[in-house]
């Protein structure tokens, strides 16, 4: 619980009924950091503007739509700290514009654009904004994630050769259920934009491992599938690619994967040892020296890198899951905004390198599988 | 994220520094039921005054002592509707007793009293006074445990058989580190009382055994040792115990255990099914019906019982933690104080049935493993 | 595969359809230690005859009866080097003493004996005739197990404080099932003796814990249950006890844990260290050093103790099972009958030890939990 | 063990010291089904001599080398009725050709030979000498790996969309060991031929997959990696594949997996349900059908189709391990050498497509991940 005034927190999207929008306000406040003070929730103004209120918004920062948000925030003395964006992909691009270019820090979801140009220009914005533009890959935040980052940084596995990671679950595998709108729209590129489960799922394994290798994905070959006939977009994809240190990388995500229930893994391979890491089992790390004996690294233990013991809360073995994760990034997003250094946080650059990388995964499995180039061009 | 006004919430211990009170905080605030209204944080006066402040409260909410704030707080309209006792187990009784005669809901923590009387007076007081007062035995508000709990009541598992619960660490199983105050204590009787690992943990797992079965122990044996020979209280212990129900009790609890991290667990066997619960992996529970395979029943699949269903976050596989199941407890406890009934939550009749049966254990280990009557008189 | 003659062996018991014939036929061949020479393998003498000659025994040497067998071999100068004793336990005992009285080596399935006193004379014979009598406590033969031993005895644990296993399954936990004469008579004091579970599993475990820690048990206290009523003899049982040098056992076998499989494991816990093994998952060991992190011994894995390396047959993480256990314990026997010690063979001694174990544990058991000196008295 | 005469059974390679002689010999002796007859055992004909004696075998059948073997049998009336050829893979194809010619049954090791154009004229061989010519894909002999089978046959996954293989582990990866002539050779095309890890383990995955999927990789696009740079053949690859039914596969195998011990691993995806299979738990089979709840599948439970009861030797739980799965491959061959079709069994087809996807897969990588037909000409 934060011990300092706490800082003003608004919120786009995530209403009633959404997905994401309680693991935010679970985030957010979870720690103290935050009070909650704008919304503008839902795509019905009125529904929005109702439910805020309900959530305790004061009536005239329960907004109807993110314009009116913005204006209203803007004139206000008090305005928020921080604003976290959580509307449906499409609308990431304007909506976090405006806000950085208007002096906000931002917590973007995941995608942070549909394409490659807007997330370069998000970053552009953000850097002359001087203002923070995270993006949630909340994964990123568990601690164990983060002693894996530190290890590999201080160059406990040496050199790293290999990364291997999966995000493969197996929610959409039935072909019976595939026209449920809830799922249907995932596979439409008219909703869904060029890519259906790499976009959504495997770009989160893609930025655990840069962020864990401490290293850019440069060139990649992939290979797409539509298991189940109707659907136009891929629901299974494996990647190959290479990072700008010689890495070889490994990335395969799957819907259609019956059994596993959310399936997302990591393994490092470096010189002097091997690491793997399980969201599932999220507060083990399994490590292997080379040439030693395989060992459990808790967290909790003593020893730990400083964002491991951080961004945990309660003794070893006494697991936290998921919604702590998403409030690790909201305590970094606090004290950044604080003027303490997080480079912890996914910033706006991991946004476009993601769009990036899928746009060229999107390109590479129709010319099969030819290896590209997966940098955006600001960063070649 | 409660959609109500909050709730007034107050806590007793739990100062900085302490081991539980960041988890009460952070389980209290967690869904938005309540808000921090007032505190006596710190056996210091003026240390607790001081962070209670830093936490937030208002400087005449922030008391230096809980005569204090039980004065300050019953003189006041907007008084706290929920008090915390978060304070060494000795306290326990005298706070919990005086916040119930004054109209208080109470959350103590466990064990709720140091004798078999206290804890019988508990009861009484509670009776009387109509007010809630609850024991936070906070595993039994995981998601599993309760569709265990539900599983059961509704006869899946037929007529339970047998019931096997350990709670065995290796945290206090160096030898070398045993006179290290933090740890010291605890065996000490002129400060942990008669009983030391099973009073300490041996209760949870006891508690988790009646909350499962839905039944309570009737009758127990009990073997104790003090492996580290400066010991007086016992470091590891073995109870026996027959449930009002003939359910038949096995019960292993230690603190010397090296390697064993948290190792919380219970297997509840009936006639036509087994159940297997592991508190280092919460979010699943393992099935067994009677001549047929083991299955993985998920936190957030479909079908779940209410309880679990409604005292979970986050979809399927996202796993959740210990800090969400305390704050499952402050679910219950805010639905309770608005009136819904909640027969999930730990009453103070749980926490004397834990008292009787610590002094019973006692008794017996000293008696050879003798059988003797566990159950409060009240409870005859 | 032996590069020596082979030894000749001989089987009583273990005819067609039997359990555990098969894995002793396995066991004593697989590695080409013995050549199978002699037989009777039946209760019923022409049943047994043609059986063993299916099994390529020459006709002469596949005997109607064990009196048969005795004789016969007893005349010849090519007489079997080793005779295994697989017939019901109410047999062994005659058995297993003609043989050893007539000079042959004895490898008697457990029990040993049905009552003390048996047990007790067997030790005499086998001291008297000088010859190999073991006991097939085939789990002792693991690699891991081994290990499991000499790092205990080289210090690797220090003192070993406690130590506690489990042998419970469900496969008796089906009440529908319990009259079916298969199951039936394991609960019958009339075909059983005085104990079910425990003397059936609980004694694997009860060995397994003397064999690690290498000491060996003195006193004990018994909690019995018949979980299903039907039954006469227990189901399920609860063992505390002591050894010899002070460390504390914990143990607990049943038959009705439904969903359990196997079920066997320990766990041992000393000054600075703790070891888990599981039958499950027999080529791991799982090791914690005191303050320092879990870590997995790989059956295979360079550096590990003698019999542990000699007692495997394939590389690392290449799984060996129970059929290769039992080969194990015939390695042991070859090489023991060709002069090489082998102190890690089960003894008679180990055999009545059980015995006693058996007959204290149901005393007690009767006797409210008593504790009772649990050695033979030829051991006190 | 078998109950008719015993079948002769000879042996080229393993000799003393060999890594896979010994399992060859355990695994043919183990049931009973074989003696030992004949063998050419070393490169060095003294030292082979002189060893197949001391295995046992008459000194006119303990020869010094394969031709002089192949001569010696041919001319006995008591041939051996199945020969192994357990000799490094550039022997393969000229020793398994000749035993053919000559009518002798052949269980040769994998690869089968060096190039599609020796295992194509293998195939033939074969079939015109109408005997027996099995690959030992000895993994495909697990029972639960036949289990497996049997589900996908009868339809129990619906049609199969996708299948996942690792085999990978970090055996390798530790380069100050990389010059080890042990080691070393494996990456070096002058001893190893066109292919490192790929050739030596990803066949076994390969197999695995068509063997439980019941169908035939028709194209592939690969990606090789030397990870240490030293290596001039790879030591890391990726391969995605495309089935004959529309399947979709994809294959990692490593051998710089620090970590990771054997890490062989298959995952089955159909339209009704997901299989999960692991060589380091090989007695379990996971089952997920679709929209319900994960099951473990035990070797040993009743209902199992017929492949997996009959190639379990001991009870559910008690594990059977990689010695009594090469095992299980001789028994097949006796049965099938008796004349009872064993359809399970790995022959000269599956090793000429094996060998097809090698050079296949070489040429893909080589050619920047291009997709090509994987197949034998023969089988296009
Ligand atoms: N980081 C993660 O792990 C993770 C997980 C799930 C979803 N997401 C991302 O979160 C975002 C939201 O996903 P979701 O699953 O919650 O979607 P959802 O469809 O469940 O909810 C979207 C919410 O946004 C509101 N909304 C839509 N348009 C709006 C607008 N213009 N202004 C204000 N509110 C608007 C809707 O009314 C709804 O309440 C997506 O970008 C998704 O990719 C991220
Ligand atoms: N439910 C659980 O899982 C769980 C876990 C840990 C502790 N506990 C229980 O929580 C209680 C506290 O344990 P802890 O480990 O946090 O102890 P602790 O010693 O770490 O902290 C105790 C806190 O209480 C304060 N305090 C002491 N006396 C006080 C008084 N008279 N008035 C106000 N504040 C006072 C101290 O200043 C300190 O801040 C104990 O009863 C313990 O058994 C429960
Ligand atoms: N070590 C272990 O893990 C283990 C496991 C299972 C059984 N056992 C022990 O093995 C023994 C046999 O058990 P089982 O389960 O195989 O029994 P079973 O009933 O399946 O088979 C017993 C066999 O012995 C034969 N037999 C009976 N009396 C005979 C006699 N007088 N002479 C010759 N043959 C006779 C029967 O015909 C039958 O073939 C028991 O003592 C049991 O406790 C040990
Ligand atoms: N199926 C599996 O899982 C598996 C596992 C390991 C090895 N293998 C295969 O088994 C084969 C042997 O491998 P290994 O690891 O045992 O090799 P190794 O080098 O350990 O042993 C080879 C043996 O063959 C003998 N030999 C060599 N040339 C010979 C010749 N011309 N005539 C007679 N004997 C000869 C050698 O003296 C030696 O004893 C290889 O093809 C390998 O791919 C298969």
């Amino acid at each position: 619980m934060a011990t300092m005034s706490k800082l003003k927190w608004g919120m786009i999207g995530g209403g009633e009924g959404s997905q994401i929008g309680p693991a935010h306000r679970l985030g957010a406040l979870a720690d103290g950091h935050f009070a909650f003070a704008a919304g503008a929730l839902d795509h019905r103004p009125d529904v929005g503007r109702e439910y805020g209120q309900r959530l305790g918004l004061d009536a005239d920062r329960s907004y109807g739509d993110w314009t009116e948000m913005l204006s209203g925030e803007k004139a206000r003395e008090d305005r928020i700290d921080l604003v976290t964006v959580a509307t449906p992909n499409a609308t990431h691009f304007e909506i976090t514009k405006a806000f950085l270019e208007a002096g906000f820090n931002v917590l973007c979801e995941k995608p942070m654009t549909m394409t490659v140009e807007e997330g370069e220009e998000i970053v552009k914005v953000a850097e002359k904004s001087g203002k923070i533009c995270a993006v949630n890959y909340c994964y990123s935040a568990y601690p164990m994630v983060r002693q894996a980052r530190a290890m590999v940084r201080n160059g406990e596995l040496g050199k790293v050769r290999l990364v291997v990671t999966n995000f493969s679950h197996g929610h959409h595998g039935d072909a019976t259920d595939a026209d449920n709108p809830r799922v249907r729209w995932r596979y439409d590129p008219a909703m869904a934009g060029v890519s259906g489960q790499f976009a959504d799922c495997g770009i989160h394994a893609l930025h655990m491992a840069s962020f864990i290798c401490d290293d850019e994905v440069k060139t990649l070959s992939a290979d797409f599938a539509s298991t189940i006939p109707s659907r136009e977009l891929e629901d299974d994809a494996m990647v190959n690619f290479r990072m700008e240190g010689g890495t070889v990388g490994r990335l395969w995500t799957s819907s259609v994967a019956i059994g596993r229930q959310h399936g997302f893994d990591i393994q490092v391979f470096g010189e002097t040892g091997g690491l793997r890491w399980a969201s599932e089992q999220p507060n083990q790390l399994i490590y292997t020296p080379v040439g030693g004996r395989t060992q459990v690294i808790e967290k909790g233990e003593g020893g730990l890198y400083e964002d491991a013991q951080r961004l945990s809360r309660v003794a070893i073995a006494h697991p936290e899951g998921f919604p702590l994760a998403v409030a690790n990034i909201y305590c970094d997003l606090a004290d950044a905004i604080r003027g303490e250094n997080r480079d912890g946080l996914p910033n706006a650059a991991a946004g476009v390198r993601s769009m990036a990388a899928v746009h060229t995964a999107v390109e590479s499995a129709k010319d099969g599988g030819a290896w590209l180039d997966a940098r955006p061009s600001i960063f070649r």
